[in-house]
């Protein structure tokens, strides 16, 4: 029973919701691998920290010895939105699909167990579903409860438009809980309703329902809203090392906190309260547990040497060079052509005139990302960012963004 | 012109509503025969005179010149009720579908011409469909316009449920006119939701929209609520030529006219006026005219010679009988092994005793159906409707149902 209540507690982890807990309970205790199922857009993926939250609890349930089933809708993917009102929801073919799915594994297989995942698209049981059996899929909800949705009931009471077709989607993912025998299916909060619907449709086919494990929504590096590419807040796992190491060691303490909960292996929830009791106690300084979480993940998106160059470069370069902890990232706009230093750091407000920054320039005193450049014509071009240093108190850090 | 104004109105007459007028005039213009559209379920017919205004209607297009296209919602018939709530919409085998298509034929051939009737099953189309096509199908329409139509408003707003694939069957009633290209849709007032909804399909599918005919649901012999089986309210066209003639005799007055404008072709709209103008005037009776239509109905649905019958049984044998004109009909239920004659007398409340109801069948004082009753042993069983006379003054009216 020891055993069990391990596989309970790991579970449990940074769990929001669990429905119900006494199934799990009893599922687990049958002793088969259960069938753990979690769905994804067809969609070109490109994941963030966000996004391993949920492929975190995946890989959990392979390292307890599950069967993980990682679903590519694929079948509303190929419809994209009938209405063609949203143009980011193109019908995809085939070949977008399996170009897809290629971009996905390389990404996600750096947390899940490859050996351990079972890949499947829903295409396999809807391409042979005809008008009549999605009529009949149709009716075995009501209006009234797809109503009840959150998000449609906004919509509906704003009076935006909800197309017919947006209340079979969640019946279509439900159907696919009782095409797979999902045992257990996961999904963030906003998932809550469409992982009932499976629960109800496998009800009603004779199965036993499955458990809804919904996991929170991750805060972006503000803190304060879900990470997301388009607010910016955001670490990439296919970010350079630097990069992801650089922004976890710039969160705030509580946030490092809530990361090591969602995101860390290494740390169990034991560990993680005793390193709480030492650093208000005054014994551990925050920053020394921010650096393990840093490590860790960096390692994970691009392996140990990689992690350890990360490490090096932030205590010789970034740390070692003095750069201000809070500083903010300012976006600068460059034409096309790129921007010569001298007018980068004009731009970032570090020199007062180009002529000031080239000369500058010439006596040795800028560094970018921590190297000295004294060629004055030197271009950046847009999509990267840099830290600029000048003399040994000025920093900007910038993005550069296209004009 | 004159000829376009005559159509004009033929098509005009009787109907509730026709959407858009001017559309109508236009393709009437087009000097080529119009695809007149109208759609049946596929369930068992058993027509009654309400159901022939439709049918009506598609004869005076067909005697116009038009195609009129007879359309068998067998696809949905095929599906049923899929949440089994509702016993009678079950599931139809493709041999229901085709016994019941061929008692339409026997049925809807008395009004329409047999010759100029296209009939159609709509699983030619939907049968090749595919649940990707249905969902596409599904985007076409909002869940708020849908939630607009009357009777889905008055189930939401109830609470009562309303199954997701009831929204479906509008859709796919409105994808029927874009297969069949069809120039005008008719259906009942109830259907004029679903009507539009074809409108806008062929819209989208790039078709001059329909033009949607709405006909008034027929009063029933009350004269009050629509006619209907289950009311007992309605005149059958199976029912035998006597019932028919006796029903439409007994019709008031004012219910007689609106009879006359939906049901009759002997009559045009002017001479009901002048028809009209004569009873008002008190040169007829209208009981006159009241026979003129039971000839005419009685005649469309068992010819000239039983219809001639009619006439003389309702001379002789009711009329000269006396029954009185607003004798109601009393329910009176029968077990299996049926009633002898007394005990059905007794039962109509014609006489106090089984004893003195023999008495009277002894002495050749009983007539059923106006034919005297001296077999005491006779026995009559649920099912049948009887007209019971004791002597010269009782009468029963009696439909005797099974106990």
């Amino acid at each position: 029973m020891a055993q069990l209540q391990e596989a309970l507690d790991l579970i449990g982890r940074g769990a929001e919701e669990i429905i119900k807990h006494e199934d799990l309970e009893a599922r687990l205790k049958l002793g088969r691998p259960l069938r753990i199922k979690a769905g994804f857009d067809p969609t070109a993926p490109d994941l963030h920290l966000g996004h391993t939250v949920l492929l975190n609890k995946m890989r959990q349930f392979q390292d307890l010895g599950h069967q993980v089933i990682f679903l590519i809708g694929d079948f509303t993917g190929m419809i994209g939105d009938p209405t063609g009102k949203n143009a980011t929801r193109k019908p995809l073919s085939r070949a977008d699909i399996e170009a897809n799915a290629k971009t996905y594994a390389e990404q996600v297989f750096k947390v899940l167990d490859r050996e351990k995942t079972e890949v499947r698209f829903n295409s396999e049981w809807f391409g042979q579903m005809s008008a009549a059996d999605m009529i009949k899929l149709a009716a075995k909800h009501t209006v009234a409860r797809m109503l009840e949705r959150d998000d449609f009931q906004k919509r509906y009471r704003s009076e935006q438009a909800i197309a017919i077709h947006e209340f079979l989607y969640p019946l279509v993912q439900g159907y696919d809980s009782v095409a797979l025998r999902a045992d257990v299916e996961l999904g963030g909060t906003d998932q809550k309703f469409n992982l009932l619907v499976g629960r109800q449709l496998q009800e009603e086919a004779g199965q036993p329902p499955q458990i809804v494990l919904t996991l929170p929504l991750l805060e972006g590096t503000d803190g304060v809203q879900k990470m997301s590419k388009s607010l910016g807040n955001y670490i990439g796992i296919n970010e350079p090392p630097n990069e992801i190491f650089g922004k976890v060691m710039r969160l705030s303490d509580d946030l490092m906190w809530r990361y090591f909960e969602l995101l860390s292996f290494a740390k169990s929830l034991s560990d993680l309260k005793t390193m709480r009791e030492a650093v208000v106690a005054g014994q551990v300084n925050p920053r020394d547990y921010k650096m393990q979480l840093a490590v860790e993940l960096t390692a994970r998106f691009h392996g140990t040497a990689a992690s350890e160059a990360a490490v090096k470069h932030w205590n010789d370069v970034v740390q070692g060079g003095g750069v201000p902890a809070d500083l903010v990232i300012q976006e600068i706009e460059v034409p096309a052509a790129g921007l010569r230093v001298a007018a980068l750091l004009k731009a970032a407000g570090l020199a007062a005139s180009n002529s000031e920054a080239s000369r500058k320039v010439n006596e040795r005193a800028v560094r970018v990302d921590g190297v000295v450049v004294d060629d004055g014509s030197l271009v950046f071009h847009a999509g990267a960012e840099h830290l600029l240093q000048l003399g040994k108190r000025g920093f900007a850090r910038v993005r550069l963004t296209l004009a």
